[in-house]
């Protein structure tokens, strides 16, 4: 879509190879000829799975097969394409993720159980697997250790940049590496509007416990960020773990309150923490990064509805993309939350600058410095809601005419 | 602000006198001069009153005032100023609002108890009642019964077309009369953003029969309609009975549920769905009126919430806009509204034309014949979740990039 994001990074960062990960990519021509569209990622025998999907009631065809595989918690490929979302396609969307699996399956030598499958792309056209199920055996044999930044690209639909992150850890002294790629929720073409991120790590942790390090850290870093409030058919997070770590001495974890997943549980956050800025920093017609804090609130998820409801707020978006320091539409927002807040004892910041405090403009407040505050591409937000001692932080990014030019295009 | 809605009516409905009610309205230079911000409507003894306020958790101090008079429910005076909405303004603006509760008082000669007080303009800077409360005894002795159109332009922020309407029924043979003004929830200028609606008729009718009647209404009206999903500090939605009708005739009413309240109540729906879409008509920055409805869902309010979802998201909006039949957004929106959908049993229309059905794409629709659906002005969604009964409509516009310019702008 032409214009790339003014946070997009100076240099991609280098992910090595994981033990017991290879991959491949190919142009399968699923929307788009000559683009590549096709990712395939095996893993070694015993590798472990956890994920987490999209709660929408309109769930894609791959959604449902990956909820349904995910108890089972073992995995030895993964296959996504881009340009389809195989989303609203009915009976037909069911048979196509079959068919994917059969040719995911019998390409690596597995049960179908430890297939998985996501899809991200235009909702409601019949997806064609035939397009890529004869490719699947010639990827499988040529996968490599060292293609992250392809895989990366081979999910894009229209985001700008590719988003890769990596981290080194440890567990029990032994060294463990976490890879992570993403591609954006910015909706960035019409129809496209998914989520989709991908973890791969040597460690050797057994699906449960595995889980338990996956689903909180989802809860602070994919759930916690927004581009315009609207939720894909498809959010898909998964997380590979290949356990290869046992042959340089790790333990094999298998339980998520094991202590010594402590640093794996940090640096896995961070992975993903990172990655999801990543994609709020691809936002759609985006010019400023936004950081939300709430304290004060009941309760953590009061803290985060708060949060969310300033975020999603396209009074307070729209005002941010005119560098207006209008922290009215911030008292608006805290009202509509639903949540516990005390009017008078409300306390708002911009940055460091203590723009209103007990529920009135703070005194030492001038609308010049907000004002320049305003100028700044990453913007902080922080409101005290003064009923409690709770806090969350959501990310998001402004609202632009260009968020609107690239969505009410018609498609074509 | 420049544009007029293109859904502005060529012609403003005459609403005629109510016995009982008389307006007036003046200048007072609240934000700027020359201005006319300021509307009293003074009523006969024995009027009662019933409200319906803004559920914001930072709500304006004239909310607060009128949440605490409406249980005792007569009203003798109503004084609306534009320009200011004394919300977010701490202690000086509860005394803002004593104060004008006093002069008011004391203007028409009744208890403080029977002052109602509604605000809307910038939110956070103290409100001076000093600008106005000196003109309110030569107010309320000018005051006029005709004077309907005055007030309605009296409480426009930056809505572009005054919003009247006015119904005649019946109560028990008795011919009585609805007026009704409103201001918009177009939010059209930075920090205005506020909905205010003012009923008065002649009919008799005690304080806990007008709520019964009022209430329902309101969730039918004013709360089926969305702009942008942002809420106002200062909602206000108020109804006057000054009870006159009883000299032509008419009986008091002091029970919701009598049933000679039937005719008056269709009538009073009428008004109030009138004046609300009229609101949503002046929806900033739209060109397009989009009236979503959802049935087959398990309650009424799990319908009005997934057609709200449509309604408020900003990819169906920005498709709306661009006048692209783009349903895999309205799968989408169906999907992230949390409530009961069968996603294989789906429905979709726009219009008269099946867009989905089971699940897919409808073997009959063509996407030429919904692109030329789109270019219509007013745009009807109808979804049919395929798990109940219950039914619900909400009123919408489209979301465009002059939404984003008059919101963006800097406060000067």
């Amino acid at each position: 879509m032409g214009t790339i994001s003014p946070f997009a990074p100076k240099h991609l960062p280098h992910l090595p190879a994981i033990d017991g990960v290879r991959i491949a990519t190919a142009a399968a021509g699923i929307r788009y000829p000559g683009r590549i569209d096709l990712l395939l990622a095996t893993f070694d025998p015993g590798t472990t799975a956890a994920g987490v999907l999209t709660r929408s009631k309109t769930a894609s065809a791959s959604v449902d097969w990956c909820r349904a595989r995910l108890p089972h918690g073992m995995a030895r490929v993964l296959v996504v394409n881009s340009g389809n979302a195989n989303a609203f396609t009915g009976k037909r969307g069911r048979e196509a993720v079959k068919l994917t699996a059969e040719a995911a399956a019998e390409a690596v030598g597995c049960l179908e159980a430890d297939v998985y499958i996501a899809s991200t792309g235009v909702i409601g056209e019949p997806l064609d697997p035939g397009k890529f199920t004869g490719l699947l055996g010639d990827l499988a044999r040529d996968a490599k250790g060292n293609g992250f930044a392809d895989a990366a690209r081979a999910i894009m639909t229209t985001d700008t940049f590719p988003k890769l992150a990596t981290r080194k850890t440890d567990i029990d002294g032994v060294s463990i590496r976490i890879n992570g790629i993403a591609k954006g929720a910015g909706m960035i073409a019409p129809d496209m509007a998914t989520m989709l991120a991908f973890l791969f790590t040597d460690a050797a942790i057994e699906p449960a416990a595995l889980r338990a390090c996956l689903d909180p850290a989802v809860d602070e870093t994919f759930n916690a960020i927004t581009i315009d409030g609207d939720t894909s058919t498809s959010d898909t997070a998964l997380i590979f773990a290949t356990g290869r770590a046992v042959t340089r001495g790790s333990p094999r974890i298998a339980h998520g309150d094991d202590p010594r997943l402590a640093s794996f549980r940090f640096a896995l956050f961070e992975v993903m923490r990172d990655l999801a800025q990543q994609i709020v920093k691809d936002g759609e017609g985006l010019t400023k990064f936004v950081t939300v804090k709430v304290t004060g609130a009941e309760t953590k998820e009061a803290a985060r509805r708060i949060a969310r409801s300033i975020a999603n707020s396209p009074l307070v978006k729209t005002a941010i993309a005119g560098e207006d320091p209008n922290w009215g539409r911030i008292v608006m927002a805290v009202g509509k939350a639903g949540e516990a807040a005390d009017r008078d004892r409300l306390t708002i910041w911009l940055g460091e600058i203590l723009v209103a405090k007990d529920g009135e403009v703070a005194p030492s407040y001038s609308e010049k410095e907000g004002a320049a505050y305003m100028k700044r591409p990453e913007i902080v937000i922080t409101v005290d809601v003064g009923v409690g001692d709770a806090a969350g932080v959501i990310w998001t990014c402004d609202l632009t005419k260009d968020y609107i030019a690239i969505n009410a295009d018609y498609r074509s």
